[in-house]
């Protein structure tokens, strides 16, 4: 472990931004967990929440690898106690989903605390999350198929975050408290 | 078949970007390409272009399923043919590649006929296409990974492909020749 591993270890942590998150709502197939979670990693997600029974979740865990190290995985059984949890710590719950109360991903404001809940391949967002969100946002499409993939349509509002957070400077100071930064670089540390 | 669902097929037609396409450059996980597939269908791009041998592209186009009706794949078992087929036929060559060259994004103009290069999740894009690429581009990164999924990072640039095209008002009249309009409408409607 080299001093300027250590420094890239400490800059990284000072952009996390913990008033961000993603909530997946039953999404199963590990590729595509892993896939979003790395694109949380990239815009400074600090933890990810998985709503998901027991077996599925323990196979996403085993194939994403990497980076589970820098983005750790808060699981849930429930969505609803999921979501429950997150507005009860601030967070506006905000879905990925095509609704007759839906705006466009671009018009929303990420610089404020969000939960980003991403639905399933064939059921979408539950109808318990569906009703219990805040608001709803969709990625225009110009296109045959209905949908994206889940992971591309989260990285396309993940990187939309980012932007919005960079032009606002939220990168730019550390939002972790001090306990929580140094707990996680001594996690990061560990080989 | 009823008619409003001709004349859905006919508007998508209608928006269909000849001058935007997708070259992959040994991308090898089916469901990687199949997502690459799906976000190229959803931002009009008409045809993909995938540089791959010829064992690997046959699971691949088993397991994308839907979309190959949508987006038809054109085959290529060397890059740099590709590439030069591409570039013979005007498209600007423009890698998605961290590099010294690489200007982010969404700096890049897409409404220009380009052709948008992506590499593979070990190697990257190959050093000869890194070579020809008139552009490189990259998605800044906030995080600890190097790089995102490459379905991932397909999607956040095709998708400000589709920003730049519908502000340019690019969806709004057809592109394709009458002839290939007229064929491909043919194959659409085969049951
Ligand atoms: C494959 S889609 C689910 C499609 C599902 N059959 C449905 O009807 O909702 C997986 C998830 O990706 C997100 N998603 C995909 N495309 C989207 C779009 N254009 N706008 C908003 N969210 C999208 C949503 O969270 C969705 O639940
Ligand atoms: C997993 S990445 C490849 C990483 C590879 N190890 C390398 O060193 O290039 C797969 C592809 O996605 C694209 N990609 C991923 N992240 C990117 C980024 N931040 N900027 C530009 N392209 C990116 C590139 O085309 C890359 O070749």
């Amino acid at each position: 472990m080299t001093f300027a591993r250590v420094q890239r270890l400490k800059d990284v942590l000072a952009r996390r931004q913990p008033d961000l998150t993603v909530l997946t709502d039953f999404v199963n197939k590990p590729h595509n967990i892993a896939a979003i979670q790395r694109t949380c990693d990239a815009v400074g997600v600090h933890e990810l929440h998985i709503a998901l029974d027991q077996g599925a979740f323990r196979q996403a865990r085993m194939t994403s690898g990497g980076t589970y190290r820098w983005v750790p995985v808060i699981q849930h059984f429930s969505s609803v106690d999921a979501a429950s949890h997150l507005r009860g710590q601030g967070f506006k719950l905000v879905a990925a989903q095509w609704s007759e109360r839906a705006i466009a991903y671009d018009h929303y404001d990420f610089t404020q605390p969000t939960a980003l809940i991403m639905g399933a391949e064939k059921q979408g967002v539950s109808p318990e999350l569906t009703e219990m969100a805040d608001e709803h946002l969709m990625i225009p499409m110009q296109g045959m198929a209905a949908s994206f993939n889940v992971s591309v349509a989260a990285a396309i509002m993940l990187n939309e975050a980012r932007l919005q957070r960079e032009r606002a400077g939220c990168y730019q100071r550390s939002h972790l408290d001090p306990e929580t930064f140094e707990k996680t670089l001594f996690r990061w540390l560990q080989p």
